[in-house]
């Protein structure tokens, strides 16, 4: 069995922009990923990454993945099931029941939006509804947007929401809002951010895009976007196996040097407590970098 | 007068990210630079900017502008000459006489990296002549090449770069190399590097491209490629011109939100203590979305 310098798990822009570096340091890499792309494929169109006006998520990870083959990067396409640090590194147990031996590991693995789970939401993902409203309030100037969430994303993104479209709901399940106050403060002093507490979706209507939302009490708004921001859940069920620590909201707690608590072992992107939390592809790629350039220094000690 | 929410100074990676931040954020944004690109106007070929496999410089430069325009971020393609604090926010003088007022500054300057001073340096950059070794080593696959220095990275870039070249010759002016015992541990396992000791380059020759240094002492060395690492300034005069805090180095000090001691003033990309000091364009472009992201948030306090 050969024994991989290091395996990258995560096919985002964090863990491709980790095996691109990994390679062209001529470390024997491995990325292991179901799919390249990771959070972006749910992407509809991407304003933000530098250098590309306008691109869609779909081909954003096309290009990822065309840069992985042009560095002959080896990929495999298949879930991890299992991680087990040995006396020298790392076994990884694969979903087609492979045991891959590797001397450094980076977790690229990213978070999962919470979603709703309502008819419609899926359908219309990428058309009309968002998880990201940095990312995507820009697309709706002039439109009716719903904000749904009473937390400081939720906040936030109505404020930034309001700045593009001309009418937006802010739907609250609870009574109250638990944002901070100068954020509550900013919601009031826009006229065209709506506030409906005690408000829950029970469906997402449209035909190609999104059209309304159908409240518990059936009140039926007519919307352009939905943007979900209720919170997201890190995919640390795998770090946790090898005892990396994690922060009390389930990131991973990395340092500069993006390593966390367990030596050779590194994360990057959405799953860490770096970048000042603030998740975006911009980011990730800067952490996916620093990582693997940590992994390789520690490596040649 | 019209006041700015926020000016960028300096249009490489970090500051154009920023800037596309902070437009997408509906902020009154100026992004001053007498060119857009920085650094990256000087790689010949980049290959590890994610999603692109190859590209040059100047391309991609010309990709940063045209995203700019895309968003209609207003450019000012100036110098500064000077930079006053105000009671409500900052002054900045440019080149052209100018007196521009903002709330708050994001500084994204660079560095400029040590040149040797010597005949061909200037003609030969990007034709052979490099200043990093990370984003250019394997460029010179089976080649012959020449790094020159005798600190930590100029003995990691003779490690990465005897990884790809054939033959290394680390040119130390000095009689003996300063860098971590473990990368001269590392440089003395490897076969195909020669350490020379007391040799400074007196010039550099080629036609198209480099083909030999001469040695002070007349010593002429085929070559097919110089990596120039003997450090880098931060181009930090203006900083200090509002007492924003400085390390040892010479780095504008910030914390994980990109801010420096001076509040509403926010640095980013190569001219940061950030990023574990690993200066590339990926760790540039998230610490610019970083600041924007920042800026953006004291705002709207």
């Amino acid at each position: 069995m050969s024994i991989y310098d290091l395996i990258v798990i995560g096919g985002g822009p964090a863990g491709v922009t980790a095996a691109i570096y990994a390679a062209r340091y001529k470390l024997n890499v491995l990325l292991i990923s179901k799919e390249i792309g990771g959070q972006i494929l749910e992407s509809y169109h991407i304003e933000n990454w530098p250098g590309t006006s306008l691109i869609s998520g779909i081909e954003l990870a096309d290009k990822f993945k065309e840069h992985l083959h042009y560095l002959k990067v080896p990929i495999k396409e298949v879930g991890v099931d299992g991680l087990k640090k040995i006396s020298r590194g790392f076994i990884v147990g694969t979903s087609e029941e492979e045991k891959l031996e590797t001397k450094s590991l980076i977790l690229a693995l990213g978070t999962e939006r919470r979603k709703l789970i309502v008819p419609g939401e899926k359908e219309f993902s990428g058309k009309g509804v968002t998880y990201c409203a940095v990312c995507d309030a820009p697309f709706f100037k002039d439109k009716t947007v719903c904000v749904v969430g009473g937390g400081d994303s939720a906040a936030s993104s109505a404020v930034l929401a309001a700045e593009h479209a001309r009418q937006v709901y802010m739907l609250i399940i609870e009574d109250k809002m638990i944002a901070d106050p100068s954020w509550i403060d900013q919601i009031n002093q826009r006229k065209n951010i709506k506030i409906m507490y005690n408000s829950s979706i029970k469906e997402i209507k449209g035909s190609v895009m999104v059209e309304s939302v159908i409240l518990e009490d059936n009140t039926e708004i007519k919307t352009d976007g939905i943007f979900i921001e209720i919170g997201s859940t890190p995919a640390t069920s795998l770090a946790k196996e090898i005892d990396v620590e994690i922060d009390d909201k389930g990131y991973i707690v990395v340092d500069q040097r993006q390593e966390t608590n367990v030596e050779k072992v590194y994360a990057a992107g959405d799953i860490t407590t770096a970048s000042n939390k603030f998740r975006q592809i911009a980011t990730a790629v800067g952490e996916g970098a620093i990582a693997a350039n940590s992994a390789y220094v520690d490596l040649k000690k």
